[in-house]
């Protein structure tokens, strides 16, 4: 076996089985691996960007490990932003880069770079093979890094000489988690899957992270049970794996019970939702709504999720957004146990496993008619989204009313932009696709979003994914003409104006889903929208709709 | 003055008047200055990728950086792709990217990551300004480290409180070269400009770097001069700067005179080229044909060029492509005085300044008909090309016949992949049209690279830039299927072969050209693509045409 098709094998028998790709020379041993490997699902993308927001979707659906395939830094470098995103969801994700040969480095040929340093802010385990012993260990341990909890980004850099090699078989039988020893991994441990806040490479075997998130400490369990049986107005905060199935149900008992608010972080990476389910309130993006939201609480309980802090920083305005004289309270975080951590409250509390968890009751917009308009649009989704769909949600500005029409609707779950960095929505909505056949996925997407990785639709057809594209268009990057004044600029001149507008020319996203495959309409009022959609959503296979609608903001 | 103003205000200063941008909130005080500051031409690109390439083709045509705005560190991961290709064409590029509020950082909100080590690999030269002290100064310092000599990309980073906060107006005539002292920014030294190759920014107001291009030292100038007297087989490779104008010209007369052969590096940024300029040979791609360039030669001769190594390593052939025995001497490196290496060689050699530069005749092929081949659609390139064209080259495979058939057109400029990361051609297009109104871009996309950056013909459109775009489309990516066999990866099966197809679905470049506003259309013989690439020469305004050709490997 080759170091290419050993490093498949691995994968393989940890059960990542689905990858995203657009591979290069250095990648040619993997990709004729892939030729050898049926079991191993080879996806191609026509742009890094698409192939790790694809990973990110499957990681959030699948609940494991999709793998990329990417060539040499550059590869890496246009996939990074959709891996920002996956490492803020902490979503497993595992990448396998390929670098020069190990003997051509030190001539510095064009491709050349520091492909450890490129994948270090957005990784939280970043490895490079050194010897045939050592790959698939060191493989391995990406897959322990990336699993968790919690989950996060895992790079492993395999050099050419490394990818065609022979590295032997693996031994029927034996685990491969724990193989060879760590000093056969350059900056990645092989086998114990360490991660710290610094480079401590040359310390026992640990491995170079830079992106280890950051998460406040526990506290103890007396205080929290203290703080919610205090009468005191209180809320409890789910994100991260709080916010789906038993677990965001204890949480909705436990606020019941108590009489505190359910609210949740602001984008989370996988929200359950609909008829049913626990609706806790999301954190607002804008801070001065956020802290509407937690005006006069005294206690604030974070389970899974992060200290809510402003996205951006603004004159004048703080950054964490807990209010004055309001204590915060850390249930459990990202690699705790979570399951007893909410029992233990729940029991602390009396809070019965069959005591009430608030839920909306089954309910749809009417089906919307007239002019497209934020609501329109909104009612319209709302009026037909089917029972399991999976919602990718970059709809942004013209988007805020969307999750309000639809939280009565069937069970679905709902995909957020974590990370900030847009050009998540149509790459996520292709990796949910994959990772759940048979469910409906529906990607909401505004304009500006939508053409940062475009390119995903080609991949949608050419896999035959049943995703149906909104494609949310008012000509505008919508939030920053508003940022703009929010962070005290003034009001925008024309050269400020045509930074933030996107009708000069107009966009025409049916050509440009047709040019790709994808089939394409635009809709022209609210009754057509909900035809079409409803067409689109009953056919198998991808398909766009171009949904033109005034600026909310 | 805010710091935004001051930042626009010292690159004005600096004759730094283009900015290609894609900004976000934290650059809203950016965007605003722009408003007050029409001297500096704002460029909206949908994608950094498009922003950053666009500063490389502006760079290597107007000899002087373009700026490019991004926002935070995703804005600079998308950019670093292209960033990469403009570090190795020595193309003088600043960045400057916007931060979180200094404030803000630690509480590591959605967007945060590491900009210094996102933008360390691909830059020569990184500073964060830390006081509006030093603002200018630290600004300052990107532009001298971008210029060079030798160019390099060098990136600013500025956090938000300090792009709102006063930073004072700069002193009217003064120099704001040397401004502040080096402690006011952190790893970019203020106003020394210095470079190394590591993190030594504790000493001494150095800078970090981590991507200074190696290259090696000069040889003594007699032994250059006694290997081009000695009658044995030399020849002289000119790269960067030395293939333009007097450079090239000077040594084509010293190879003339000397008997030595003048070749090219493989991927220079700028290649003057067409009847009346000496044409060097390329150096070729592959590995295998460059040796046969090189056998039996004695002496090699880098005029600014690297040393010849292979693109990729391949089992079974040398990293470095130079012959057994042949001794290779550098006359200069891309820091150094090239005229007066050049003169002081040539008058070393007795070649006089008036001396024979063998350069070809003015031909053009004759307007091909038939059926399109790869022959054919270089013949139609040669026949139209128009005096003065910028030809921005990724025709990658396709495009193997056209630098032959455009040898003896009228005088033009031709940029390649000089970093080997796809996604090159339309931005570098994009923004040599806006360093030079009134000469024709032509544009040479192979299909597979055109889909990376395919947002740039927005760009195109909205800025009105005479870009002709010909998409040459293999349904493929050529060159993968070939390099599969290279490195002894086997003959593709269909797993393999369908992650290097581009033909399920095929890619309609007319649909994706037309539904970005730019106009198009596809020819399907010879002689229609004559046609219509006359007719989109002659009209103001982008265009593409799609050209289907057979695979050539």
């Amino acid at each position: 076996m080759n170091g290419a098709e050993r490093t498949i094998d691995t994968l393989l028998r940890r059960g990542v089985d689905t990858c995203f790709t657009n591979p290069g020379t250095s990648e040619m041993h993997f990709v004729a691996a892939l030729d050898r490997t049926p079991s191993m699902r080879s996806v191609l993308a026509l742009f890094e960007g698409v192939a790790s927001g694809a990973a990110d979707g499957y990681g959030r659906i699948a609940r494991r490990p999709a793998v990329t395939l990417l060539h040499l830094g550059p590869g890496m470098a246009n996939g990074l932003a959709n891996l920002h995103n996956a490492r803020r969801a902490r979503t497993p994700v595992v990448n396998v880069v390929g670098e020069h040969a190990v003997a051509h480095q030190e001539f510095d040929p064009p491709l050349a770079t520091d492909i450890e340093g490129l994948a270090r802010p957005m990784s939280g385990w970043v490895g490079t093979v050194t010897s045939a012993a050592g790959l698939a260990a060191t493989v391995d341990a990406a897959v322990d890094a990336a699993v968790g909890p919690p989950g996060t980004v895992a790079t492993v850099i395999v050099p050419a000489d490394l990818s065609w090699g022979e590295v032997g078989e693996a031994v029927p039988g034996a685990s491969t988690t724990h193989g060879a020893p760590g000093e056969d991994a350059r900056g990645g441990s092989a086998g114990t899957g360490q991660r710290a806040d610094g480079d401590t490479s040359g310390a026992g075997g640990t491995v170079h992270s830079g992106a280890v998130l950051q998460f406040p400490a526990t506290s103890p369990m007396g205080d929290v049970v203290w703080a919610l049986r205090s009468g005191e107005p209180a809320a409890i905060v789910v994100g991260g794996r709080a916010c789906n199935g038993p677990f965001l149900r204890r949480a909705a008992q436990v606020a019941a019970a108590s009489g505190a608010q359910l609210l949740a972080e602001t984008f989370p990476a996988r929200l359950a939702r609909g008829a049913g389910i626990p609706a806790p309130d999301r954190l607002a993006y804008l801070a001065e709504l956020a802290q509407l939201q937690m005006a006069g609480l005294r206690h604030l309980v974070l389970v899974d999720a992060p200290t809510p802090v402003s996205f951006f920083a603004y004159p004048g305005i703080p950054s964490v957004l807990v209010p004055d004289g309001c204590a915060l309270h850390v249930l459990a975080g990202p690699g705790d146990d979570l399951g007893s951590a909410l029992d233990e409250l729940a029991g602390g509390l009396g809070v019965a496993a069959d005591a009430v968890a608030p839920a909306p009751a089954s309910a749809r917009p009417d089906r919307p008619s007239g002019a497209l308009t934020a609501q329109s649009v909104a009612a319209a989704i709302g009026a037909v989204l089917p029972e399991g769909a999976i919602v990718s949600d970059e709809s942004n500005t013209c988007g805020i009313h969307i999750p309000g029409a639809t939280a009565g609707c069937p069970p679905h779950d709902w995909l957020t932009l974590t990370g900030g960095a847009i050009g998540q929505g149509l790459p996520v909505a292709t990796g949910a696709a994959i990772a759940a056949p048979g469910r409906r996925v529906l990607c909401l997407e505004a304009d500006g979003s939508a053409m940062y990785t475009i390119q995903s639709l080609w991949t949608q057809a050419r896999e035959g994914l049943d995703v149906t594209t909104v494609v949310l268009d008012n000509h505008a990057y919508g939030i920053l003409a508003f940022e703009l004044s929010r962070v005290g600029a003034g009001t925008p001149g024309p050269i400020a104006s045509s930074m933030l507008d996107l009708d000069r020319p107009e966009l025409d996203f049916v050509a440009l889903a047709t040019g790709m495959g994808v089939p394409a309409c635009r809709a022209t009022s609210a009754e057509e929208l909900v035809t079409v959609l409803e067409k689109a959503m009953a056919e198998p296979g991808p398909s766009l709709i171009q949904v033109p609608v005034p600026r909310t903001l």
